[in-house]
């Protein structure tokens, strides 16, 4: 099964970005599965019902969530869709879910969300809470994909290490600045410790630069603006087979020459 | 000048293989100017005198640091050595320099290393220490290397197109975890989030996988050990032009196959 | 020089049982200088110009703020008031001013407002800040009272004992929560790690309980509203000799029965 | 029934003050249960067998934990013990026991060591843990008493709200500075957000004033050591109905007289 899953789509930048990817590149004949995680597709703080219908006329077969799953009022609305999880570690009673298992024309894929807690909100923990779910998922597929939103990089090897022979691919999100760490772990698990984002790569983790340094300068306040220059999508290609071992981890930037190596974005 | 910089050395597997990427690459008369972040040399938290002699032999230009730098008490000792620098937005009065100026075949070359402030202890300012110091530097040398120690991109790239213009290079260490979004800014600083790490990558940021893990599962304090499976250097080179503005910046990985798309670094 | 300084208003309570407390306490005619924390007064999240008037109605010599200081927009027109100063370790250019030397009936007293970096927002360092005001408050009065806007114990008590005997008084601020360990430092620096706040005592820190404790138990983000019922003034009054050195400290509630041993405040 | 609680004993300092006070005050015939949190009993980090030993020749009837319970390595050791409790918010499978049940001359009293998340590791959710536990508990007693160990005011004013009609008494520990705000919450349970610590007075938090110093100006590590001047227990005394209602809860001190309002510790 080809899987396509995409970094943090920030703002308008990175729906319109998205969206030309879907065309250039035929996305959704190449892939059988497409996830993306949104929690920053609404003006680059969560989701309103407006971006998931906008988001779900591409076609995507799941958006997942992060830390910012809340900011926009309506975003426990948009929870209540089929085709939205949130991570898997908030309290039970919480609205929405946090997995979901998908049919696709390759077959039955799982998908599961889940939030880290170093450097992040106190929340619970994300081990413990895929080890309860994994026997439950594991009974309706072998193709499991987790989406693990967090801050530290210890927490995330190690995460990917302890899914290692279970989950079919672990993917760190949040930073919204992708790793060069992709691979594949000894017992099949594919591995990357974050995506990065889907959005302007001109301006500061998606936003525009000078409210941000300016926060840093003065240590007051700012309101952050989605950048719109220089969009990317950041994103990966997954090939996974029948039982659910990682077969390929590959990287997928569009277009592909704004990060390139010895070049300036802006030549 | 050519100029390699070198991530976050871990403990012996790293001071190791960082010994023989010197004799198989060549490195030495591949570059004029050799920086090395050591704060993990010596068993992965801090440095010792031994370890400086060690890393001194291969003839390293500039020794940088970070938040690890006062974890062995010796590490105050070996601040006191030309070649050794520490973040430069401790407070005053901390022993040893925030900078260096070096000399080089190929010219002067200054070398300024910063913590952030995101997720870490509290300390000066690195935009403003970085103010205060630039036009003392920029007096003796247009060749100015940062080594930015932080752990939030956000603050990371913020502090890259701050100094766009005005260093050479900003480099970021610390998280352990190379990523992938190499590039040269508009006023010509090449600038990388995080270099990564020089040492074991079957662990987890260059640490047994163990102990991390069981860290994380019992809330429980775990003493680190340094892992020493498949070590690799992970570096960038950077080629800056006499008036100090950045030609070229590319990632050097030795060996180049632990990490590698699609693969596990395993097989 | 008889002074009163008042916790952190939080809200419409904390303004009106402040200026209850000015009626039936006479306040104004007890006290030289009176100072107050103000960086919860409007709605609980910084201060606006209408706030600012109603507490300067009151008579009240000086407003101090904290880490709610530009919550509000209006925050930055509040702070250019001379009765208004906010603290003292934000950067330089910051807009108002980190202390103020004010005339009272009893001679010219300084007022110091500094935050603490533990668990708090990175800035520059209060102590170093302390020490560079110190020489040029000195020359203009002996009397120095600082509000110490902080969460650690173990750095408020740092500070305080820091400033012994260079300082009149030591008041904490931000917690909300007035410690029972008011006291003299051996060089005669009054001292309190906290002196409380003002407002509601029958929700949490001033807040409505519920949508803080369902914050607790979903995670997810909730609006807080300033709670109204069961309001106190919580001060303190401090004696300082012409030499700045304190002669007594003493706790102020009004009214005194919300918070008493024993007695539950709803009794 | 009347218990004791007595704050974190930090060090020799804090086990000399305690025996002293269980001597004079003659507190085991004054109380018909006593708990006190040893966390800091050995050394100011953590507890050893030595310690408890010495702790359990007082005759105390409940010692608590909090976030220095590893902090030596005999603590694992020591949390066998069938008067010891560390958190209960510690994942399942930690050694140790997160209550107790025990009988006394007055009849069979429960405590409940919790930690709080805000400012301090990651751990479980003490609110759900306390949910979890309440029933099995309220089997054996009516009376409850929690050590909830925590930092920020917010989350323990929340907290005891929350076990508010539930716990008998919420004691918050771990800033080692005692609060101002005992009281009986409408519901009957007794509350104070911290009863401080058993230690010296005389330094910083129970440990020497000059490495604390020293590390806040130099933002190096340094070492704590338990400082002993003026040592004082810090305890609070509360008087429980059979139907584990509180009736009365008042602050014990010993000697009374190192705090005081007015008068310098040192006079
Ligand atoms: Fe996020
Ligand atoms: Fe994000
Ligand atoms: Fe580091
Ligand atoms: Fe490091
Ligand atoms: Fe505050
Ligand atoms: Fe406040
Ligand atoms: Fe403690
Ligand atoms: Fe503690």
């Amino acid at each position: 099964m080809k899987i396509l899953f995409v970094g943090d789509i920030v703002g308008r930048a990175g729906r319109q970005i998205l969206k030309e990817a879907f065309m250039y590149l035929d996305l959704r004949s190449k892939y059988d599965f497409i996830i993306a995680n949104a929690e920053n597709a609404a003006g680059g703080f969560g989701i309103t019902n407006k971006v998931l219908d906008e988001l779900l006329q591409l076609d995507i077969d799941c958006l997942t969530m992060g830390n910012h799953t809340f900011d926009k009022k309506e975003g426990e609305q948009v929870l209540l869709h089929n085709r939205v999880i949130r991570p898997a570690n908030f309290p039970p009673n919480v609205v929405g879910s946090g997995y979901g298992i998908f049919s696709s024309r390759a077959g039955k894929v799982a998908v599961v969300n889940l939030l880290g807690r170093i450097f992040m909100q106190p929340i619970d923990c994300p081990f413990r809470a895929f080890d309860l779910l994994y026997p439950e998922i594991k009974k309706e597929t072998d193709i499991i994909v987790v989406d693990f939103h967090a801050e530290a990089t210890s927490e995330k090897v190690a995460f990917g290490l302890y899914l290692d022979g279970r989950a079919s691919a672990v993917i760190g999100t949040h930073t919204h600045v992708p790793t060069a760490d992709i691979r594949i772990f000894p017992n099949k698990t594919a591995y990357l410790t974050d995506v990065g984002m889907t959005g302007s790569t001109a301006g500061i983790i998606g936003f525009k630069k000078d409210s941000i340094i300016q926060k840093f300068l003065t240590c007051m306040p700012k309101k952050f603006e989605v950048e719109i220059e220089n969009p990317q999508l950041q994103a990966v290609s997954i090939d996974i087979d029948k039982d659910g071992r990682a077969k390929s981890i590959e990287r997928v930037f569009y277009p592909e020459e704004v990060f390139f190596e010895g070049k300036s974005h802006n030549d």
